[in-house]
């Protein structure tokens, strides 16, 4: 290991570039969205085959009939138990807490409202409970999933907790998907709340980064087994298959469920756009598009990522300098420094210009006890920022481990 | 006036011709959207000129700063003071009052939380009321707006009067544009809640059906003036300027009110779909283009509007059965019959296969005190088909007050 003098000169040297850049957010980069460009030219009618439906007008609550069959794969469910949203996942997700909230089980307006929290986990999901003032519990997240037996002790004894976040396929940030056990007892698990619901925001469903990807079991499947038919809300989205602004959100849940969100979504929207539906139906036309689609992702995707590790390892794996993992898939490398670190290397990044995801940012509140863990977002710069933006967070590793 | 008995032949013959005609909601025809088609083939480009944005990705939580632009006038606003939303500005309506209960200043939530309602109104507006456990206060309309007197009455002295809907241009059903003293009463009128708010739904702000056509105030001027800058939320929409289904919602409020509203949108999305603002931009370049616009929807509306005054002119006017009125714009005819028959004569539309909005809709909990009124909706069915629709709706009319 260099001498503290050394590593501040390399990092002085570095930061002496006047970089710019930002591995803030996981977005895709514009190589990314070049795949989904067809769809500016779409829709080349503006009636929908399957319904009919003049999609210019009014109508159509829950979505396109066909947009239903097309992406009823991505959650592994019947499109009987799908709606179709809008360009938000996250808003359906915001939306369906609310609608527990104000008009569903949660009610008891007096009452704390708390939700089990996977760390390291999704700032905005954190945010929005944050917002609500529901509060978070935090639960260690490990290769298997959330902490199980911390889980189902947690649910069984607080009516108070009506939820749980979970990311289950490529969780942002770890890259952890939930194991098959996992998912069991997820489905199965006495709660105290009879309401307890899953947040199920598989974000990542389809986004591998490996020949050999992960898979995952069936949550809602599970939950009907189980005799708890009700307690999944199931997310995904188009965001980073198609455009993040300009996709299609796909909520899944029981027949039950959907009734009482449908009625409820009925009075706050005749419902989303259906040319954008459209669009997205005549570029895939069916799923095994959507697959290729996303090996073609893939193929930009995977050398950033592969860029990403390989600096890490030669930079900092010599000197035994924090741990990390290869994801086979999502949007994420989930790095850990020494304790008390993180907030240092994320500040000395941003000195050096390079705009990294505030430290904290993946535990509830902002408030990562050990100051260790930080979120590394490979995907929007080009290949060769990245690598020069890896250079700068090695460099800011080195310095504040010293 | 023929016998009840002759009455009852000519419905019956109308009732043998078998028709299936939809007079239930305020939808564009065909006829009008095809006027918007070109918007099917854009955007050209999915950068925005005015922010070197690229459209596709994530963000900008309150619209390009373009489409602030060209929307702006709608409202006759500032664009600094609007949010370009979804594609449903009911949707921003319903987020705007549940915003409020969650997380906003009518938290209070053991509390009764009351709203008034102008009467005949927006069955809609209605319905998220309801839903949400807001009781409702009618009040009637008269030529120049909600009867003030009452309004201003009612706020003084009750605590837990939050909200009003205002529909204060060509009033969804009765055509009504609220008066300069009405506008200047409702911004002025002193409020036992100091978080009162009028729900501003300026839905036909620019929906002219005359060259002479309507003014209505600015009341967030007005309201500024008068010391209430916050107390409005002004929404309106392109839903009958393009398409309902894949319009853009336009919400205008002071920048205390927008600051509020933008930080818990930030928790709820990363922003709306930012491609169908640029369609938008491209479509009509400038303010002027969206005037030009309306005046060819106006074109194909106005004949519907003049079939049907014509029609009811001639079948009911010789016998004083009804009253109605001739709006300047808007989607809408209102139409009182004799007292207690509204509920008869739309059930004898349906019988005869013509589908109008049900009566009592126009009413707080679908209940009209006198069972006279009933919404004309003209603008949906080809001219042809109206025609045989109203031929049903007059014999209907007679029939019912035989």
């Amino acid at each position: 290991m260099p001498t503290k003098q050394q590593l501040q000169q390399q990092y002085d040297e570095i930061k002496a570039k006047g970089l710019n850049l930002d591995m803030s957010r996981g977005k895709p980069g514009a190589d990314v969205l070049d795949f989904s460009n067809d769809l500016l030219k779409l829709p080349t009618d503006y009636k929908s085959a399957g319904s009919a439906t003049d999609c210019r007008n009014y109508g159509i609550l829950d979505g396109l009939p066909e947009a239903k069959v097309l992406f009823a794969p991505i959650h592994g469910v019947s499109p009987d138990n799908v709606i179709i949203g809008g360009n938000s996942s996250l808003q359906m997700m915001y939306d369906s807490i609310v609608r527990e909230m104000v008009v569903g089980s949660w009610l008891s307006k007096n009452d704390k409202i708390k939700f089990i929290c996977p760390v390291p986990g999704y700032d905005r999901h954190f945010a929005i409970c944050e917002s609500l003032g529901i509060e978070m519990l935090s639960v260690p997240l490990s290769a298997d999933g959330p902490d199980m037996d911390k889980v189902e002790e947690l649910v069984k004894n607080d009516a108070s907790i009506k939820g749980m976040w979970c990311i289950p396929m490529y969780s942002n940030p770890s890259g952890t998907t939930y194991s098959d056990e996992t998912v069991r007892r997820l489905a199965k698990m006495p709660t105290a709340a009879s309401d307890f619901r899953l947040l199920w925001d598989n974000a990542y469903a389809i986004h591998h980064l490996s020949d050999t990807p992960d898979s995952l079991l069936n949550i809602l499947d599970e939950c009907e087994k189980a005799g708890n038919p009700d307690r999944v809300y199931m997310f995904a989205s188009t965001s980073k298959i198609t455009f993040p602004g300009a996709g299609l959100a796909i909520m899944a849940a029981s027949s039950r469920s959907l009734a009482f969100i449908l009625k409820h979504m009925g009075f706050q929207t005749i419902g989303s756009d259906k040319l954008n539906q459209l669009r997205h139906i005549e570029f895939f036309k069916d799923y095994s598009r959507i697959t290729a689609h996303m090996k073609s992702l893939q193929g930009v995707l995977k050398p950033k990522f592969v860029a990403v590790l390989e600096i890490l390892e030669k930079e900092l794996t010599p000197f035994g300098l924090g741990k990390w993992h290869n994801p086979n898939g999502g949007y994420f490398i989930s790095f850990d420094g020494k304790k008390g670190t993180a907030k240092r290397i994320v500040q000395l990044c941003k000195d050096a210009g390079v705009v990294m995801t505030s430290a904290g940012a993946t535990f509830p509140y902002g408030n990562d006890p050990d100051d260790t863990n930080i979120r590394i977002a490979p995907t929007f710069p080009p290949l060769e920022e990245l690598k020069q933006a890896m250079e700068v967070f090695c460099a800011s590793v080195k310095l504040a481990s010293a």
